[in-house]
């Protein structure tokens, strides 16, 4: 096997957080999500800690029963432009439905977010999971959840498509000539598919990364094969370091399947480590984020991954009710893995609730500790790395001053960036351009 | 009369440049339009002029034909929120078509810009002259010029009802009852109309200025009715004074008819004046500009306009070619415009060409002749403003330092912003939330 890469890092920034209560901490800035001041400084304190990249993460449906950053948050194209224009060398990764969009367009936005920020961009493709999305994009009705990933997987092509339009030395810009461009290096797509057809080409060239990073998110049995087929990076969840490592195996066996290096696709899962200066300073930080949840919210939260589905109607302490399908077309993984873990454990609904508004994360403890189990899940291939997720208001603050440092120290993460472009330092390959090589070859 | 509001001024900034040969100018970068160093330093001294607004052009169609600038340039949504994050008080202004988008997302895309800057987005609405734009966009054809409008008028409908959706004082955000947000000041739009279906609401509060600033820039019967009903601004452009006039007063009166003040829409022609120390040295300029371009890209250049038409094809010497409808389901205003000077003034295809190719500007001469003009035009009321475009590659930079001074010392432009929002500057009145409005008066 190859030298093991170093870990990679990323950093979810989600304004006023993640859990349904997290905003009520005393130090949460309520406002975080619209507040381009927290994004800024967030971003620029990743990039601090060398992180690879920052990560939007986005949504098109909500209701009343939403978490509190879905309501009223940044959109990830644009929040992630005016991020690239403050920062130097941190990757920008935002995440965009082919549910719900068009692909010219799409492609358009992040290659040039890509050339605006001199190859840091990345896509987090998903296929949005709410079926109310629909109802704000004039639609009849979600498309399942098996079509979602066909059409996912036309798109992803497409978009690869549109920007390979220009070769890297199509423009010449010969003044004296008055040759601007050589139009045998422009090319048109001409794609003719099940979902699209487009013609190209793309009017902006590639960047020094070649494409965008794309990222995957999905954990279900389509969402491992878009994966391995075709994405760069996967950005999932795992509660234990076995699943973790079943997961990475299971993904980089199916790159294999598919004819690609293991080392070709990143697997980062995210995290939320809860650090204190003790083992007991950590757990009552855990403590106290449990008690900003009141059982009403975490149930409407629950609901929430389940097509909306109102739990208040069912006994609290009593087994978590039987749902059969419901849910099984949006989050479909998450919404699987709850009925089996209920049914093992053999878990009330108010157990599993608040355990979803406010998941227990492995990784609680002295700085050190938390090092340990980063270092643990990377060496026995859980992770090539993480996407972190602040579990407080200053989580990523304290992440990057006490557990960076150690990292850096057991000389298994960098200290200084090895690259500019996002691609350079996830130390992925630049993809050819299709037509280059077509010529080269020839 | 009211008071006559200041001279307002916008910046179009097009990369290597809005004609075909402006990129093989001496000065020129010829990676402008995908350089954002040079994106940034433009924008800057923009604001060092205190100009309203910096303006994005966009189109969703190139062929082999299309000027240097279209193949290859930033996306609008991406550049404005990049440059929004490395200014402070400017306007920004982007082009993005309602023919091949989706509203929730455009919507969403300008909301978002808009908090990020504080309150200075702005869409300039179009509905995408080129019939190409169909083949990227998986579509069949590509809609007439009144269908495209009828389609505008909804998808504008939609968005404000959208940018509604959250009432100024909807976010209580009390961390000790856990009330994040009122949910009577919530408001689902619901629309259903003859293009779209829409539920919302937009994950997505207003700005301090209440709603992005609205520009229509189509110059046709159906353009100048969209904007007189549903503008605040028009982005158009004349050759003479006389013309402005009257196209002024023409949207002004439209206007009233729809009950709006004409104090509540600014009329913004574009112009590229051409500055130098005397008249002789301005017209030394224009004169090297013509010579910057072939009659074969000149000809390629005019037949963009009339749906990539070969002009080739006809003696160069000759009276313009018959016609008949051709260019009438793109850029009509400018199409039909192109056919009756011809005839008018009898000109050959060459004629034709040229001028398309390098339109002379009246505003050629000295710095104290170029802001007589302007101070003539605004007086005058053939404008409120200008949108300001380099004719050569330090255009903005010269007008910024020589012609901006004196109509600051004339009192006629500001010396200081009045105001951090574009509306504030722009002296536009702030929208009303419609739902908050209703309960008020009830």
């Amino acid at each position: 096997m190859a030298k093991r890469k170093k870990l990679k890092l990323g950093a979810l920034i989600h304004g006023v957080g993640g859990h349904i209560g997290a905003w009520r901490h005393p130090e949460a800035l309520t406002d975080a999500s619209v507040n381009i001041e927290f994004y800024k400084q967030q971003a620029q304190k990743a990039e601090e800690g060398k992180f690879d990249l920052i990560f939007i993460a986005d949504g098109l449906y909500i209701t009343e029963q939403s978490i509190p950053h879905f309501l009223n948050r940044f959109e990830p194209i644009t929040i992630l432009s005016a991020l690239g224009a403050v920062t130097k060398n941190i990757g920008l990764v935002g995440t965009l439905s082919t549910s719900y969009s068009e692909p010219f367009t799409v492609a358009r936005q992040f290659a040039s977010l890509d050339k605006i920020s001199g190859g840091r961009a990345g896509w987090n493709v998903v296929t949005s999971p709410l079926e109310g999305s629909a109802k704000n994009f004039s639609k009849k009705e979600h498309p399942t959840h098996p079509e979602r990933y066909k059409i996912a997987e036309e798109y992803l092509e497409v978009a690869r498509g549109l920007w390979d339009s220009w070769e890297d030395d199509a423009f010449v810009r010969d003044k004296e000539s008055g040759v601007f461009f050589d139009p045998s290096k422009l090319h048109r797509l001409n794609h003719e598919g099940e979902y699209f057809s487009i013609q190209g080409p793309l009017n902006i060239a590639r960047s020094k990364q070649g494409h965008p990073v794309v990222f995957q998110a999905g954990s279900s049995e389509a969402g491992k094969n878009l994966a391995a087929k075709s994405a760069d990076a996967v950005f999932t969840g795992h509660e234990t370091i076995e699943e973790a490592k079943q997961f990475y195996a299971d993904v980089k066996s199916r790159a294999a399947a598919y004819g690609r290096s293991g080392d070709d696709i990143a697997i980062l899962p995210g995290f939320g480590p809860i650090v204190g200066r003790t083992q007991e300073e950590a757990e009552a930080k855990y403590e106290e984020l449990t008690k900003l949840v009141t059982i009403d919210k975490a149930l409407a939260y629950l609901g929430r991954f389940f097509e909306h589905h109102d739990f208040s109607q069912y006994p609290l302490d009593e087994p978590f009710p039987e749902l059969g399908e419901l849910g099984g077309n949006s989050f479909k993984s998450g919404t699987d893995k709850i009925k089996r873990v209920a049914k093992e454990q053999n878990l009330t609904l108010r157990q599993v609730a608040l355990r979803s508004a406010t998941p227990r994360t492995p990784f609680i403890g002295t700085p050190e500790k938390v090092a340990d189990l980063i270092q643990q899940w990377h060496e026995e291939e859980a992770a090539d790395g993480f996407i972190f997720h602040a579990a407080t208001p200053k989580g990523l603050d304290e992440f990057v001053e006490l557990v960076v440092p150690i990292l850096q120290e057991r000389g298994i993460y960098r200290t200084e960036y090895e690259s500019d472009t996002l691609r350079g330092n996830l130390e992925l390959p630049v993809p050819d351009n299709r037509y280059t090589k077509v010529k080269v070859n020839s």
